[in-house]
């Protein structure tokens, strides 16, 4: 089954507003197995409207309308498509009152154009608001299904799936298709070699879907299965998943839809271990994604950004002949942080970075980019040394994620 | 002058990703005075994005694409627009090289399907990518233009004003060539405020146009006056600037385009003045985004993120009955926090959060979103309180927002 949505609103296309409402149906959609075939935005305006409706007819078996049910002027999206299809308009009375209602119950003052919002095409099916005045409607238009439901984001969230999804489910019984879907989550490896490295999978031939999105730093691959039961489905995304891992395994770091610092933190309150974070060159960037999760109070005891060399020797007891002899930005610096400010913590971990995020500070030994991250538990301490190209502000990302990624594994191993 | 915005890409169609790129064209195309007659998104297929095009090519003077120019073999928008219009495809070696430098630069391994980037349709204008390897291009098409530029929001965001903009300004000339701008920028006062608060202003009859950028936790205005004469855009632009600056005064707090950060950076800067930082609930956000600036390290000695009791006691030596009587969450902590790093710093300057980010820890004295912020000088300590009311990380953007804003008016009032 092909679905097309159209956003109307002036807000959309003066750029005032951005649209939500079709990424929101689109993602619901998909779960459903259906196919999003088009997705546009016009403006409040009868003809670009009847156009815009003329040319998603041909495409889809739905058209999902929103925006423009709102009581003013500017508010044409019902007489709009009633006209485009020819349809005469009436009033809903059971509508009407349950307007009536609503002023009545909010004490707001009744107008006389919210009668407007009781007017439909000849032959709507009324969908409830739950939420507001403006209910909205599905008309069968020889065969093809148009919905409209208003642009508010909250009340389309509502009303999509209450209101959309069980018609269409009834109309297209035929088209119910079974979904299986992977998120697989890659860090240190670009976009264009993952592809490459996944190019000799003929993903089709298994029956499954494949999609690459870069989330920065990451880059993720989503695998989705639709098939006729459940049970085809899991396994054909099954097969596919292996075939992707055998060839991205190292750089793979998860399989769901959780961020880094939540599989983080939630290895660390499983594992009732706390952690102090020493940073340099992140500039508190570990420790804001650590405290990013809800309830980060019950792994992170403290952290210091340590800026300066005064800050590295007076809070964290890192000798200064080491930072003299090795410099600030050393494997024996990142080190002596580590175990400082766990020391100073007193928590079971300790976390450290020390780095040149640039643009400037870089040398040709350590180039702008240089981190070295180390990680202590009091018995050992580990550390890792890496080289980034980007801007400042990325370098601090890639920075931070390798710091994480490092923690993960560590907890890891531990088991 | 009538432009169109046609989004390329699967991700979008199975709504995955939101797209935001319309919504910033659509800005920048008004604020130009063009008219934004059309918007859609399709997914990456030869047909579907030939079908859109040829529906796109009469509505509008300019189609703007966005997306699918990454490396991969689902990246097919060059490919496709190519063949939608009948034109050959040639390698550009002098944007081969460009990429094979950033290659080089950032230490990547090249993989030889990256020089499908440097492919482009036969008479296609290049048009350069400052920020990745996706270079864009524009095409005349019997006296239409085509643009193509990455999908990527940060891309997009610097390539269609920087490359695309003067192509259209140059083939679609108009008489006001002459051109001011201004950014305006507010907190504390939300999207839809700004709009009603601005509403009785006529910005046409004042001979400006209006566009207003959510940049969270921001909001800006952005005032654009086009005339026959510079002097004339200046003036026009001013009369228009001081009637916005009348009705939101008290929620701005910049007329650059410089981010708070910056702002700050620049002021402690100039006035030689070195700053350590003490963070509860913001977890390390105002650290992070203070070094996030080059040359941080000139005025940020150190921070602290006492996330736990002890660690405000220990390090900053906030007295445990301060906390006991108090509460971490108060305003008196929050000024034993910003005296005790001060000290601890030997800085000019201590900076200190503690509040509740939330989801849980409120009560009904002390709701989730509290924040008290405090700044110590040595001589004086001034202390704010505010309450949010978003989630987590959007009540750890807006606390740290409110504390560089504290830090911004202090400086500004020293003088």
């Amino acid at each position: 089954m092909k679905i097309a949505i159209l956003t109307i609103g002036n807000e959309l296309m003066s750029g005032r507003i951005a649209d939500t409402n079709s990424s929101f149906i689109a993602r619901e959609a998909n779960l459903q197995g259906w196919r999003v075939e088009a997705m546009m935005a016009v403006e409040d305006d009868f003809a670009a409207i009847k156009s815009r409706l003329d040319y998603l007819l041909p495409l889809a078996d739905a058209i999902i309308c929103t925006g423009g049910l709102g009581p003013t002027a500017d508010d044409i999206t019902t007489e709009a498509v009633a006209q485009a299809f020819g349809l005469p308009l009436y009033k809903d009375e059971s509508v009407l009152n349950h307007i009536k209602d609503i002023f009545a119950k909010r004490n707001l003052v009744w107008v006389e154009n919210n009668t407007k919002q009781a007017i439909f095409p000849q032959g709507a099916h009324i969908i409830a608001n739950p939420l507001g005045t403006a209910a909205g409607f599905a008309l069968n238009v020889s065969g093809k299904w148009i919905f409209v439901v208003p642009g508010v984001p909250r009340e389309t969230q509502r009303m999509f799936p209450e209101g959309v999804i069980p018609i269409l489910r009834r109309e297209f019984p035929q088209n119910e298709l079974y979904v299986a879907r992977q998120t697989i989550k890659t860090f240190g490896i670009s976009e264009a070699l993952v592809d490459k490295n996944l190019e000799d999978i003929d993903f089709a031939a298994l029956g499954v879907s494949v999609g690459f999105y870069p989330v920065f730093p990451e880059n993720h691959v989503v695998l989705v299965s639709r098939q006729t039961t459940a049970e085809a489905a899991k396994e054909k995304l099954k097969l596919a998943c292996d075939e992707v891992v055998v060839r991205l395994n190292k750089y793979i770091f998860s399989y769901g839809e959780e961020t880094l610092e939540e599989i983080v933190a939630g290895m660390l309150k499983e594992k009732k271990l706390t952690i102090a974070v020493a940073e340099s060159c992140t500039g508190g960037l570990i420790t804001n994604r650590l405290t990013d999760v809800p309830g980060s109070s019950e792994y992170l005891e403290r952290a210091a950004v340590t800026y300066s060399n005064a800050a590295k020797i007076s809070l964290l007891n890192v000798p200064s002949e080491i930072i003299e002899k090795h410099g600030a930005v050393s494997e024996e610096t990142a080190r002596l942080m580590a175990e400082g400010v766990r020391k100073m913590a007193g928590t079971d971990l300790g976390l450290s970075s020390t780095g040149i995020a640039g643009p400037s500070g870089g040398s040709e030994a350590k180039p702008t980019g240089t981190v070295y991250l180390a990680l202590s538990d009091g018995g050992q301490t580990i550390c890792r040394h890496y080289v980034y190209r980007w801007d400042r502000k990325r370098n601090k990302m890639f920075f931070s994620q390798a710091a994480l990624l490092m923690l993960k594994n560590y907890l890891e191993e531990k088991g």
